[in-house]
């Protein structure tokens, strides 16, 4: 008889980065003038709106929990919990804490306010953010990397984490024979859904199916290890991004006493967390970490992949998006190519994944990112999503949210009201 | 009628670092030969230490909580959960995860152990680790740093904590005519106590209250900035530790399944977490955001200070201690002198604190500290503290960490059953 957790809604920032038109670099006509938004401010920016987009005041809140994965790093600023309490004086000695699990962060932030709530508490803030473009590419793929075992994994490649899966990605298409244009269908589809979406990163960058293919001078492969270099394509991967996703998890007494009515409110009918040894992962063709958080958690929602009508799922890769779809249940092992083939999983499909673009079109500001996913299952549930609205309201949704290489998954199921 | 938690045990590494006679450094017969512990390889070691010591099997373990607060920095990794979960192949898949609030993250973890038993858990694991002498002293403060309001409060001196301890023992020495002469009685306790802990960072270094009050040669101030260099000494701070500390927690009905006795155990009577804005503090005369937390931990616990047979308590600096006198009780406001000069904290005193050394005898692993404080209580409940064993068993104890400039608050009461 645990105490049922709900969202109550909340919004995100625009994520940016380069290709954004309000990204401040050096080709920007405000550079020199103004910046791009700090760590500190991007939490000071997220966290009353998202209040607001849930009513719920900054005095009701019972706890705050913040998903970040490198703030000391990018920014120089760890300690994010106290950096979160500043947005607003009324939250002053209330307990707010980090969690960090890698590009899992904001699945384990969603996951602790589930639990606080089972726990007792009432009103739970979850707050993403991470801000990435304070460092160049080379550097940050350094930094990111700390989410792999760095001393046995950097050396694998400059860019580790877009070469631990470039070897995924040469191990599923040799393994189950899903050629390189398949493939490029997870890209197409984020970057079309992202172009829909004005919070998007990629929200005026266009990709047809023609450059996303093949390997160009417009769309390069990068890594310099060669027996994986030719399994990545620019295309294929998650943004560099900064922005921040925030919400508001709610027990049914706090429903009750804010006066909010079922159908403006998502259940959290399950959210199950799944840790594996940073020394793996045992298989190269499967999301296994993963896979087991989501049997878990169909197991305590008590549906089965089939019940699902939307999913936000963490493509860092588009390879890791067609091994998600196994992990899932959407498809049997090594059959996920026919979903992209039929067009099962475009916005118009049976099963829609990814409608705000993604971590390839959306943006992937790696604290935010779990966070993101059940806002976003959330809005469609809502009929939030403006151009990116789903024709069918969705009952069920889920989302899965990864760190590292299949270290960490938090899959998360929601009923709508 | 929240479900209870309690201490079943738990471990301890040796605390290492710079004056101990282990710690490998260019004067040491196997510099060159042997390497100190990485941060993996101390979660390597404390899990089963600490699993063997609680008497609980990895395998039976529901969950685990990493607190640690820049291994990004100093050992170039993050996503510790995984990391912790490759010490046995039977936490595979288990949910690990870390949590961050500067300098009491293990306060955090202890917190979040607590709150997943509440919120229907058995058995949770929760381990504390940091290694910070991978760097030197200038480029650690740096990162530590990372716990304050960075870009606002890193040039107040290279030094940044010590420097921020030293605004506050001015202020506090001003306000109450405190000498140095007595403050330094706290750094005489903190060596004494940890000359009988074989696994203190300063079991071999004396301290005499001749050393202690007064800077020199070898005892030298430190400090840059001009206004407040002369109020913190070498003696006044805790120690820049290698090592980890962990334990587990259980429901009242892990207890039962275990067979494990009342009387073998501790139990968590309240945990309470404090977060203030990193834009602070207001006061520098006294720890506002901890006497919160400790504030709601006494009513939760339904105790009062009297009550507080056994305490830990988070000095980072001597006059934290001095200040966390105050704001836990012990002393009223500007009074916590008169326990120094009357020797009520001491081993044999009325109310004895930080009983193993300490921070600053002890020492200080950042992300270890909050775990190691509910273990040294456990361990004084339970006999197990050797040649500082306190004569007269506690039945109440509390601990209190802290995180920045007391940004970050957690305030737990344990009572021995």
């Amino acid at each position: 008889m645990q105490r049922k957790a709900f969202v109550l809604g909340g919004a995100h920032t625009p994520y940016i980065g380069k290709f954004h038109p309000d990204f401040i670099w050096k080709g920007h006509p405000d550079f020199g003038k103004r910046d791009n938004p700090s760590l500190g401010e991007y939490l000071r920016i997220i966290i009353p709106k998202a209040l607001a987009a849930a009513g719920v005041e900054a005095r009701a809140i019972d706890k705050g929990i913040v998903a970040n994965f490198a703030g000391e790093l990018f920014s120089n600023q760890g300690h994010l919990g106290s950096v979160a309490v500043a947005a607003d004086p009324a939250l002053d000695t209330k307990p707010f804490w980090r969690v960090e699990g890698a590009c899992a962060s904001g699945g384990i932030a969603l996951l602790s306010a589930v639990e606080a709530v089972k726990a007792g508490a009432d009103l739970v803030l979850v707050v993403g953010a991470e801000v990435q473009n304070t460092k160049n590419a080379k550097e940050g793929a350094d930094y990111l990397a700390r989410a792999a075992d760095y001393d046995a994994q950097r050396s694998i490649d400059p860019f580790t984490f877009p070469c631990l899966f470039a070897r995924r990605a040469k191990a599923y298409r040799e393994a189950y024979g899903m050629s390189e244009e398949t493939l490029a269908w997870v890209a197409v589809k984020a970057y079309a859904n992202a172009n829909k979406n004005p919070n998007a990163h990629m929200r005026t960058v266009k990709l047809d199916h023609e450059r996303a293919k093949v390997a160009s001078d417009k769309n390069p492969v990068f890594l310099s290890n060669p027996e994986y270099k030719d399994y990545l394509k620019v295309s294929d991967c998650s943004q560099v991004s900064d922005g921040a996703s925030a919400l508001v998890v709610a027990s049914e007494e706090a429903l009750e006493r804010l006066g909010r009515s079922r159908d403006s409110v998502v259940e959290i009918a399950a959210c199950e967390l799944a840790t594996s040894s940073i020394v793996g992962p045992k298989s190269l063709v499967s999301l296994d970490n993963c896979k087991a958080a989501a049997d878990r958690a169909y197991a305590r929602a008590g549906v089965n992949p089939d019940a699902i009508d939307v999913a936000e799922v963490h493509d860092c890769f588009s390879i890791t998006e067609v091994m998600l779809y196994e992990a899932l249940g959407f498809a049997a092992q090594g059959q996920a190519q026919r979903l992209l083939l039929d067009g099962a999983t475009q916005i118009d499909g049976r099963i829609p994944v990814n409608t705000g673009g993604g971590l390839i079109g959306f943006g992937h500001p790696v604290g935010a990112t779990g966070v993101k996913h059940a806002l976003e299952v959330f809005r469609q549930m809502k009929g939030q999503c403006g151009d990116y609205q789903l024709a069918k309201t969705p009952q069920w949704g889920i989302s899965a949210n990864i760190g590292g290489d299949d270290r960490t998954a938090v899959v998360t199921i929601y009923r709508n009201l």
